[in-house]
């Protein structure tokens, strides 16, 4: 699977006192939208341990430009897909649309994966993505 | 120590669309408060870990009662101590303020102390609390 | 509707230091259940608002019983009902159970409905729940 | 004001599954850390209303650059200034560090400030940072 398109309507949970989606929340939303594109390529953080070895995928950078906010009740639609593979790092963007079609916002994470290494300070060290996992997304 | 005593102000980030702390907040403040109170008699978790064995306080139930909703800006106390020790379980209560005295609400977490336990299902099992951790609320 | 049924799989997002969901977590989830199960009924804030004057819904009382632990990557059940109406308050309850059936937790939300009133300390007063509504989740 | 500096200390409530701060939250510390600095100039929301009738500071773009995790029970010091004054819109830039001086992340965030509008689409336009404003923070 090469994108992942989620719906969501915006609930009370999600609102800041100005009624609209307070930003973090986005975040928390392109966390899970991540997660849930690698389960769909049989690449949960499960199978990654099992199968590749991988212990995270720990962020790197992120950010994000707002256009249009989104309000209480209103249904958005966000389509998340890995935009480029480098050789140790790999990008995944997210749009957020509202569903006349106009862009509410447009995020990026940059992310590596990591093996455990008991020898480095943070116990863990970033590899080359491998070459089986890049391929699953172009399935 | 016996009664962990905080000021907080609330913030925008604490607030839903009526312009009032969304009440899930209110549990992070008490996990936040009972987490603090332990520290400050050295009961860290990284010290509940290496002199107790104990390797963590599942929440057993909790629940609150909202008097006075809290609107932003306005400043806050909020006053925890444990409640109750029973052999294994124990209360942890928490009092939240406003500075005219008025309270806002009062909220409650009863959790058990786990060590490690591979035969089990979940991995842990609760433990009789030492005697040696209410003490330490006494002095 | 009587009866809102939501599959929820637990993400990285959800999760804290153990490995399960931070229970504030749950408490978002039970709200957003509650705000889709009045929706289903065509009673979202919005409409509340329009067809009968009510600007929300404030919380008076909430807690939860935690049973079993809900790990990375597992998929939930959760139900949700409105339990009982009382004259002036009505409580939602929230089950979230494992996919093999074991209860996972129990909770409830015991809210009131408001109207604007000037003359009041908060700008909002209680009123009875209006006999339409009530009707509206027994269809 | 030119400059807010706040300590935290890490808690289980901050941390995901792998025991560090789930980065969502650092956004919040953000938001939480540029309301502080502006209520510190006298410039809280209530202030911004009342005295320039300003309704908000919508969130333009935001972005962060992670160096260094940071785990449960570690003490931050968060560092929060405005970098740039541009006619309608302002940065501002968080450094967090560890206690020992090394970087964990930094970020910023790009807000306008907004009065309100009827004849707009979103009810609200953008206008130019008051001079006021500016000097407040260079005392």
């Amino acid at each position: 699977m090469k994108e992942l398109v989620r719906e969501i309507t915006v609930s009370w949970a999600h609102c800041d006192a100005a009624g609209i989606v307070f930003y973090p929340n986005f975040y928390i939303w392109f966390d899970q939208a991540t997660e849930h594109l690698f389960s769909e390529n049989s690449l949960s953080y499960e199978e990654l341990e099992q199968e590749f070895n991988i212990s995270g995928m720990p962020l790197v950078e992120n950010g994000t430009e707002y256009m249009n906010a989104c309000k209480l009740g209103t249904r958005l639609i966000m389509t998340s897909r890995v935009d480029e593979w480098a050789r140790k790092t790999f990008i995944v963007k997210h749009r957020v649309e509202h569903s006349n079609g106009k862009i509410a916002l447009e995020g990026f994470e940059r992310r590596v994966m990591v093996i455990k290494d008991p020898t480095s300070e943070w116990g863990i060290k970033a590899i080359d993505v491998p070459e089986e996992i890049r391929c699953r997304f172009s399935r």
